[in-house]
């Protein structure tokens, strides 16, 4: 049976963020202890081993938890490993073409930019949506940002639901959530900090 | 049912190999129409979706020659197109991994460098292996050739089927069979000429 889905606070990692001596799985139990409700392992490049190896680890983890993880791209690391879904970029597999792999019941989230691509996810059938950049982000460098405002338009097009990405502060949630997102996706802000539980709870307690 | 496996000229593809002008998907038609028997779809890092179109295009054109296509690397993206199979580097998904997603008919080949790899492939469930650098190669700088007579202590470590790879010309092909090896990878020796149907033949005369 598919998982569901908790999208209030969807941590996708980036080790490159980390401060110095900070390990991903310390950091992801941290923000897992802290209440994150979703976690993406993004690596973007890495070797498929070292991917398959460090994917069964924070879904072990992720499950002590009882949250779900997701691979960034690369369908055989998630399916190979028991991860629970997948999240496909605009530049990776077709969502039509890895559910057709992954079954119904494994979890596809796509990356949507515009009220286009998002309609196009849902009829291939896409669980949830992530939509941005919203705010300057230093992970993905170069995108214009597309502001608040821009997520209504989204919400407009799909009845799956979709989280924020992009440069997202704790002080940015309610508005976001306003425009009828169904949470944030974070990276730097939580896996960044130097406390990063505190971190994590500072989003919380905006639920 | 697995498709039969006929190794005696592999074809991997290198499109930085190819001359001006040439298309993968001319160049490749060339080398079907001059007798490769197999052939890899390689693109190092290339994104998931631009793979898939590739890989879709590429086992298409194969088909109508009768020969399979295997994609380097990326399982998920040759499940997704409907190749035959995948080859796994060594910092790839693990063999064994890969055997238990895409099932038993699927064509899994595996690099090995020396016996004590080949044996693990076997055991893992590989079809074939593919071993070398048996001579320096403009594909893999930096990697220490490891000469013909190598092959001979592979031979000696499986019973599956292996192919030599690295910088391997026509004159060399017989000297690799009668190591034991079931046939050649080819890359910059096809690929690479300025007659790909003609340098295809030279290594087809010497089966």
């Amino acid at each position: 049976m598919k998982q569901e889905l908790d999208l209030r606070l969807y941590l996708v990692t980036e080790e490159s963020c980390l401060q110095h001596g900070v390990t991903l799985m310390d950091a992801v139990e941290k923000a897992l202890q802290a209440g994150v409700t979703l976690v993406q392992y993004r690596e973007k490049g890495g070797a498929g081993g070292m991917m398959f190896e460090k994917a069964k680890a924070l879904t072990e983890l992720c499950h002590r938890y009882h949250v779900p993880l997701l691979v960034d791209d690369r369908l055989d690391v998630a399916l190979a490993a028991g991860a629970d879904g997948v999240h496909l970029g605009q530049d990776d597999l077709p969502c039509a073409a890895a559910r057709r792999i992954a079954g119904p019941d494994f979890l596809i989230g796509v990356s949507a930019h515009n009220a286009e691509e998002a309609a196009r996810a849902e009829a291939d059938g896409a669980d949830y949506l992530g939509c941005g950049a919203v705010f300057p982000t230093q992970t993905k460098k170069g995108v214009k940002p597309t502001g608040i405002n821009h997520l209504r338009s989204i919400r407009a097009a799909v009845r799956i639901p979709f989280v924020g990405i992009g440069g997202i502060q704790p002080e940015h949630y309610k508005a976001i959530r306003a425009t009828g997102a169904d949470g944030v996706a974070v990276v730097t802000a939580i896996l960044g900090a130097d406390d990063i539980a505190a971190a994590t709870e500072k989003f919380v307690k905006q639920f």
